[in-house]
């Protein structure tokens, strides 16, 4: 048995299926045009609680709940949950597991953690070893600010490239094919997927954060459809987590240079999320950008049939505010699924 | 097709190999009780580079390359490099999978990052997704240290229950079942292990590691062994990470207050690496700690029969500096991996 399929991708023959999600947001994303779409939108950032790190966690935590409860399952049914999201020693998601007490896989991909824990948790999946698991991930603007870039009472300007950090966690559950009977989305599955290689242009700027991962999305990319020996229309749409409008313009020319036009079908969740009204600068970012998008907006289309096949695919800028103080570059990271509605 | 037992464990089939290993240390480390079984033992701890934060990274990087290099192998090789470490945003891992240019799946679990390394490449493998991977795990005392506690030039007093940090990288190599002929062990198989919960005894004090991850040792060992129906005695060694002396006492408590004495069998490799005469106090800690131990020490012992089957489970404190500041307790989580000498 090998499910290995070219250089960095795999094929699910099993074809894993993801059965709910969850979204958990705050204000800001709310009123943004997916607003509608989000289970929860806190109006209080701090969610009552001392700090943006607790609430961060328990924002995570609640979307896992969330997303298992549309179900009529808790944590205690599930075999394992897989994510992380971007503080130090992902405290969100540690402090998540010890309230949800299901067994923990702790991931670190910083943006990607998404695609890397769902790729992961399916390939588990499909090997037999689990019948249901949540995967998830979180990030928080206020936290975020203040472990990477500058403290909030300072009030600094934005730069031009620079997004704004996400105030969100998502949740998917996932299921072994045919395990599991009552189910949020009927026709879901993830067939294949393809692992990252870290790549690093030089971008020392913490506030092009787009700009640093283009490059490691656009080589999964490229190596994704090499792999499957496909062209981008072969998906209704290629999904970057959170690129924003700068890095997805370098995103085009990267790929363009390598071969394949994906200008056509692709699409940033970081760019869906916020409206150009809600001032942003280049769109939305952080581990819980593309994970709030695809529970509460990518799945369902894809389960109404509104999109057939698409490639999911978040990018990680694997810095931190030790190694930029160093002076290191900003080395990133993408990971890929393939996500598909099932074929009636 | 199930691969699940129990609870929380897994057995694996197709029983992966694990084929090489290496391990790269500081001078400390060098000069304890396994210092002749380490690979290299480097002199100057910034192996000349400008921050230990780099030095940790390259000693990752090196581990991960001798490993591959005794197979006759390199990194262009693997199907991915699974691994992580200690500082935040888990940057040693992340250059080094830089420089290294293979797949790269970033973990986070804390000192149990090894062992949840293993049992999640173990998974992978078994599952058809991997033909040859690497997992690696680091740590620096010194890099640590500025991480976690106080910057080093306070010269700040060691407590009684303090450990320290290994300064020192392991990497192993896992193939699938009879995909690569050319093995530095010939005869060492992973058939299964357990995925660890978060556990919080409510313990505070960042320099009483032990206490704090000693109650996950004794929740995941006492939980695999229900899982697999089995008593202490049926491993020859249940080898935990980096508990040190204080912790592994309370280990043999709360096992046997849950019905099972393990202290007949127990070995600690926070135990093993450093003398009395070293004054470590309790002994040595980190992600590095069973990483190198069990790259230098266990496996070669596995391989000449001297072990026949153990389990390793690594512990993992899941703390941040910016937790404790927040007065949150110190959770903590382990992962075990049954290493066993395959019957001929």
């Amino acid at each position: 048995m090998n499910n290995r399929k070219g250089n960095q991708s795999f094929i699910l023959p099993s074809k894993p299926e993801i059965i709910s999600s969850a979204a958990y947001v705050g204000k800001k994303e709310g009123e943004g045009p997916l607003g509608a779409l989000f289970d929860t939108v806190c109006t209080d950032d701090t969610l009552g609680l001392d700090s943006w790190e607790q609430a961060e966690s328990k924002m995570l935590e609640n979307a896992v709940r969330l997303s298992l409860l549309k179900i009529g399952k808790d944590p205690g049914d599930i075999n394992f949950f897989m994510g992380g999201d971007l503080l130090s020693q992902i405290i969100s998601a540690g402090f998540a597991a010890r309230e949800l007490q299901s067994p923990f896989i702790g991931m670190y991909g910083a943006c990607s953690t998404m695609a890397e824990s769902i790729i992961t948790a399916a390939m588990l999946t499909d090997g037999g070893f689990s019948d249901l698991s949540v995967c998830g991930a979180s990030s928080h603007f206020s936290s975020s600010e203040r472990e990477f870039r500058y403290p909030l009472e300072m009030g600094t300007q934005l730069t031009p490239t620079s997004q704004r950090t996400v105030t969100g966690a998502g949740a998917v559950v996932m299921s072994a094919s045919g395990c599991t009977n009552k189910k949020l989305f009927e026709n879901v599955i993830i067939t294949g997927g393809s692992i990252g290689r870290v790549c690093d242009y030089g971008i020392t700027d913490a506030s092009n954060m787009g700009a640093a991962m283009a490059p490691a999305a656009a080589s999964t990319i490229c190596g994704h459809l090499t792999d499957f020996g496909v062209e981008p229309e072969y998906y209704d749409r290629i999904i970057t987590g959170d690129l924003g409008s700068f890095g997805s313009d370098m995103l085009y020319e990267l790929c363009y240079s390598k071969g394949f036009d994906i200008s056509e079908v692709h699409e940033d969740c970081g760019r869906k999320i916020f409206s150009k009204e809600q001032k942003t600068v280049c769109g939305g970012s952080g581990c819980g950008c593309c994970a709030s998008v695809l529970a509460s907006s990518i799945l369902p289309e894809i389960e109404k049939g509104e999109l057939k096949r698409i490639l999911f695919v978040a990018t990680g800028a694997l810095l931190s505010p030790l190694s930029s103080l160093q002076g290191e570059s900003i080395p990133s990271i993408a990971h890929a699924a393939v996500i598909e509605r099932r074929d009636e």
